[in-house]
């Protein structure tokens, strides 16, 4: 495949040099009329866009409620189509993608894993994009390499029939969506308090390699005096690069190994799994960590505001009795990703206007 | 594993007890406002019931055969979200579960194998199916495990926000909408000579271990006068707790092993696979038993009206010539399966009224 | 299997007459009222045809560009449902196929592999047909094995519930859609300068195996005072049988290894893929016969209005620097695929009518 390669390297010899610009230079590539078009990285989010979005979420979870709003919802998009192009195996975000454009009416193709791809045929990835991007108004990729979904949004904006790319996650890093979900819980458990702005959240479990808790760290400089606890044994500690992005913002934070003494603390705990995809070692994968585990005896040293979140899948770290607890947040946080993933759908393809004047 | 199975036992260790009541005890809480909510056995179905749903089932495929009538029914169940959950292999009840939504305006997510699911990444059967449940209005599930639909049901009745389930088969034993289906082909068969009351009605094959001749034994005491002929090979006898709850209910049957004896005697003829997925070993799986096919020449020994069922698919136990004969009614059962599955969701979301007005 | 087999051979023994007999004297058994019913071979398309479905293709390429004019088209076949039966990998037909449907409204039913079917529990694949014309409208199907299609209409054409049948790929030989959306791109290139009649075209590549050139020489017959180059090594030479078809019907053609030497003569040039999948040797999967790749120096040498064409997906065969030359029409053709195939669905359910009057 020599040959095939090097041709690559002469047409898209302008990736690497964009690959390696800084997030913040590259933000532009992404916009249309200054608005976001393709969502590939959790930095294109601002604090307004924010709002936005969690407002948008709301009043289409509201219309959602009765027959006649579902029937508004569902004809604002029949006339476009999706592709949802999962590489990587994910139940989650998959399904509550899939039923975010079903809610708004558009028709969906999708491509699970790649046998049934043109990809056995020698073709290369950046024409199986464009070639979704001939039957279909918008791509939703879910891939395991990191920046995948970023040249997929680069490419098709150098061609002449571009589509808009939302990236469903693509490899250890980058899961914007993710983070959008758990901005809105959040914001939604603390509602009747004055949502996120000042709150002290714990991060726990897997620091070092969870992108949902790196995403969330970095956007936590959108939001006021907010505090951070990251709880993690010391192979797992958070990197060096989010703690001095948090120094840089003035976002206090501290880390510790002591999961129950932070417990009485905080309004919030985030609870992730060890993620034995990427791990290195057998004896890692082996180890639970049963100390940084949210058990029953638990409940009653947390505060009554106090909400649990956790991405799922869990295995261990949350006790299964924990669900019939009013603070357990994460099933209603499943349900957040759906509602907010409508809410990017329907920015991204302009109809908010529609929704919010049902309001007004 | 061991750690999360002991905390799954401690959540549910209701189940084990619910499990093993008698399946009459179980009844009510599959049912909401005195309407089944779940279906799991085919025990939950009544005359009153069974008569409903085949009217229902007469009405949708009535209006279906008109454009305004299919643009009605579209309409009913378009803001509905169904996952079609189909661990194990299955053509026909998978399209005409799909087929059936399709016709009443729903919108489907499936997963068809657990490759795609977070169940790779250590994620509970329980989580899984709440996770479906965040996401959609209606849960169908196919699955190799006995009591796998009763389970899921049982679970989620538990939380703040279950969903109906449709069992599309679990295990050996359970499959209730070929049931219904079965049940709807006899009396559309007999349509005009007083429906299923009365008849005399022949099984065919692999009884011990054919859940569909099972469960439609059991249905059998709904209707009057009916009476049951048993032919199989020895080693596929129709089980004891069968011929039991026959006895039971005053339902006359008796078994041979003489196929052409029965062949002039009976109203339908109910033709079954042998099972190789379900056989014990080689000897069984390579044995066709021939005397108990169904031949060209048998055509001449059955009575005028005689309806030849099979649930499909078939391998050698019916001449592929029969097919053209007009009491061969195993394709018009295949399509009855859609309409009597279309029915059965109008009813789980109580749009029959609107079907029925329709009429009136 | 030798028992079923002997069965299937008893039912079907007709099949295997009809199968030899020519194409020609097959083609009225594919057609209802003087239409075409199922579409099976390039060879049932005449002029009449071809320009009647180009026109509609175009018709609906411009509703699709407003709202309303979506709206329109998804309104026409709402109550059809398809199946889209693909046991053989395929990106683009299966996509465009889809989407084509979308377009037009219809829900879709998708078998893509075997795994999910009933073959696994021995069924025959006229039964496995079968039960989809029992649920569905209309199948789309692509199979590895020739035939494949005609059988399946075929068959279906013998029973009392037949559903029209397209053949979206059927072994090494036919690929009538494939030809349909050449033609159609081809037409549309030449829009300002007379169409296809009297065009001087080159088919570059592997002309012996690839069924896109072969298809569409055979189309050339509809079109008047067309010339063909075949361009291609010595072991990928155009087969007989199709120049002497060219020669029956006085299409003048000619033959060469000097890619280069033909440049500046021609209006289009149709590259194709060396098909590794039809390999019969190590040797040839790995040579790429760069002398037959279309480069980007070669730009300077094509006539100003000339079209470059490929099937895609391509490996070599066409610089990727070439995409952006205004003259490479491939990533066009790609959605002339989806247009020409929302034509062929809504000449299949005659609905063209409603579509011309948008237009009168």
């Amino acid at each position: 495949m020599q040959k095939y390669a090097e041709q690559t390297q002469q047409e898209f010899e302008g990736w690497e040099e964009f690959f390696n610009k800084a997030v913040d230079e590259k933000l532009e590539n992404f916009k249309r009329s200054d608005r976001i078009y393709d969502v590939i990285y959790a930095q294109q989010f601002d604090r307004n866009f924010l709002d936005h979005l969690c407002n948008l979420a709301d009043m289409i979870r509201l219309l959602a409620k009765t027959k006649v709003g579902q029937s508004q919802l569902r004809h604002l998009l029949p006339h476009k189509r999706a592709m949802l192009y999962f590489v990587q195996p994910s139940t989650r975000t998959f399904l509550s993608f899939q039923n975010a454009c079903h809610i708004l009416g558009l028709t969906i193709s999708e491509i699970r894993g790649t046998s049934t791809s043109s990809e056995v045929k020698g073709e290369s990835p950046e024409d199986t994009i464009r070639t979704f991007a001939s039957y279909v108004d918008l791509i939703i990729s879910r891939h395991p390499e990191a920046g995948f979904a970023e040249k997929t949004a680069w490419v098709l904006n150098q061609t002449d029939h571009p589509v808009p790319v939302l990236n469903g996650g693509s490899g250890p890093d980058q899961h914007p969506t993710q983070a959008l979900l758990d901005i809105y819980t959040l914001e939604r458990e603390f509602r009747t308090i004055g949502g996120l702005d000042g709150k002290r959240i714990a991060m726990v479990g897997d620091l070092r390699r969870g992108r949902t808790v790196r995403s969330l760290s970095y956007l936590m400089k959108n939001y006021r005096d907010v505090e951070l606890i990251y709880v993690a044994p010391e192979v797992f500690r958070m990197k060096d690069d989010i703690k001095e992005f948090l120094s840089k913002h003035d976002i206090p934070f501290h880390e510790t190994e002591d999961f129950e003494s932070i417990l009485p603390q905080v309004d919030a705990i985030y609870m992730t799994r060890i993620q034995n995809e990427y791990a290195e070692g057998p004896s890692s994968a082996a180890e639970t960590y049963p100390e940084f585990h949210l058990k029953m005896k638990h409940l009653s040293m947390i505060q009554t505001h106090c909400a649990i979140l956790h991405p799922l899948p869990r295995r261990y770290e949350i006790e299964v009795g924990i669900d019939k607890d009013p603070r357990a947040a994460y099933w209603r946080q499943e349900r957040c990703g759906m509602w907010i993933r409508a809410a990017l759908i329907a920015y991204i393809f302009r109809v908010e206007k529609v929704i919010f004047e049902e309001f007004s």
